[in-house]
């Protein structure tokens, strides 16, 4: 079930052309400026709102995929996992200007193009079309399911963003530690990778997504720790995001975090001295960090944290309520995860 | 019945305690930066959580009020009325940021005191709180009335941060004209002003609010055209705001707009000097700014547009279903509005 281009099982993959579908068409017909930002974001910017949903639209397709996997009806979860779609989008709009990114899959993110200021508010058009779409759409089940789905996005999206004030609370602190990371991207991250996996479950009538929701959290933090060896050793024509931008703009990414806890001697001091002292990183500057990273074990360190979630990852899905043919394909899922290019 | 202090009718002010108690008691007992920020936002920055509302809840109230006024239950619509006054502060919040506003209620603003790119954080939270508070609260009443209310409530959001667009597109530009103000605070000011009415309506079973919701629109440009004149001729230790802070941001508001499409020869010309070329206005240019509309006679036609739309919206309100009682109090919140020193 892999051979797909991008490594993406293809029962996944189907069920992110129905969401890229079912977005484009709820975003097409609106006028004016707020929503021509809306759809430049999301990848809708020709004249008749036509195009790509840009990125992997992986949170979306697998609440489908779950719902299948469940013997649910994916249809009937489809306006939620849009909602789940929007929420992620309006994050990333809102995340461009806290980290003054001028790139985004590729091209100008919106507050390059519009403006911080006017980027606040696509963000904030984006959250309000999440929580529409998934009461307008329509899916012909319950107004109760439909209440729980948006309590539990709410809480997800809550979360998330408790996790964004603590990742910029974190940037400005010069002390790291791998704990305080990792509580971080619980939150950041893992709350939108757990969503998927709750709102398959509350669709397809599973009282119990304890497992699932476990599975997806720990899916997160594979995500996330792979992104971050991305930002560093990833190629950047691959990732559509600035070259060396994680490190120029200074985050404090899995790999910095590790170095700064793990290192010692004359690496550490080089790391300690460009990273937290200058304003801002030139190109060879940023190729010494590398390379400090690299002398203290940080990018093998990055690699097998990840894989050491992964395999936790795969022992909680082993557990959980889905059929074969789905734990499966998530086992593939995880696997590119792992290891994927951008 | 206005005997109050501030001039709200009673019956509106007594619903106000009740929002302002369930609002403390909605954000809490939550823990960490996110909330910490939210609940000084609100004014409940006490280390128990404890302290009084910030602002005149003017919106959550009116919602309580109508549907009293309709025959319903004021509590059935409590949720979905402290949902519209989270979603009001969270535009508070995300402007303070787009005007670089340093004040709020006679405060520092939550992007003054903890930087631009957390108050998105709070801002977004407050969003997500909005959502949650509809379903968490709980009134017993249907989820499908529920859900209908959230649907409102997001487009209602979704037409205010369109006027928010159009407002700061209109800020960048030279030409101003009175119906292209009118077009935004449609948008950005009148929506939550149409909401409460229309949140009446959904809980008391009133299925056509399009009176009630006129009504609204029509306060609400009262509302903005006085907020405007207030703006520039206010007292700034009654508002809480910055003083002058609309001059000297140089803020496309109804008076200068006015004075703009309006005015002629040396004030005009002087007007436009200031405004359109200086890049900050000290105190002395401020004072200019202002004697230049006294002479183009903006002062007095502020005072009058905003007069004409309340005589607008005593018609309106004669024709709506409302309660003999509700339309006396409501004509004396109008005359409230119109007058209001802050």
């Amino acid at each position: 079930m892999t051979d797909h281009e991008e490594g993406i099982p293809e029962r996944v993959e189907k069920h992110r052309k129905t969401v890229a579908r079912t977005i484009r068409d709820y975003v097409r017909d609106r006028d004016g400026r707020l929503h021509e930002m809306i759809r430049y974001h999301l990848g809708f910017e020709a004249a008749d709102g036509s195009g790509e949903l840009k990125g992997k639209a992986i949170r979306s397709s697998l609440a489908l995929f779950t719902a299948d996997a469940l013997g649910g009806d994916p249809e009937e979860v489809l306006p939620a996992a849009v909602s789940l779609e929007l929420i992620h989008n309006f994050s990333l709009v809102h995340d461009d200007i806290q980290d003054d990114a001028g790139k985004r899959r590729g091209r100008a993110s919106v507050q390059k193009k519009w403006g911080p200021d006017q980027a606040i508010n696509a963000g904030d058009g984006l959250k309000d079309l999440s929580t529409l779409a998934l009461i307008e759409i329509g899916n012909g089940t319950s107004p109760e399911k439909n209440l729980t789905a948006l309590d539990a996005l709410g809480n997800y999206s809550l979360r998330m963003i408790q996790g964004q004030v603590g990742d910029l609370y974190y940037a400005e602190r010069e002390e790291a530690d791998v704990d305080g990371y990792l509580e971080m991207i619980e939150n950041k991250t893992c709350a939108l990778l757990e969503a998927p996996f709750h709102l398959g479950a509350i669709y397809s009538g599973l009282e119990d997504a304890g497992r699932l929701i476990s599975f997806g959290k720990l899916l997160g933090y594979v995500y996330q720790i792979r992104d971050d060896w991305l930002g560093i050793w990833g190629e950047p024509e691959k990732s559509g995001k600035s070259v060396d931008s994680d490190l120029v703009e200074k985050k404090m990414s899995f790999p910095v975090v590790y170095a700064v806890q793990n290192g010692e001697g004359r690496p550490l001091e080089r790391l300690q001295e460009l990273y937290f002292q200058n304003d801002v990183l030139g190109d060879s500057e940023v190729e010494e960090v590398r390379l400090a990273l690299e002398e203290i074990g940080a990018r093998r360190a990055t690699n097998s944290w990840a894989e050491e979630y992964w395999q936790e990852a795969r022992k909680e899905l082993k557990k959980t309520d889905l059929a074969k043919w789905a734990k499966s394909d998530l086992e593939d899922f995880g696997t590119f995860l792992l290891n994927r290019k951008k």
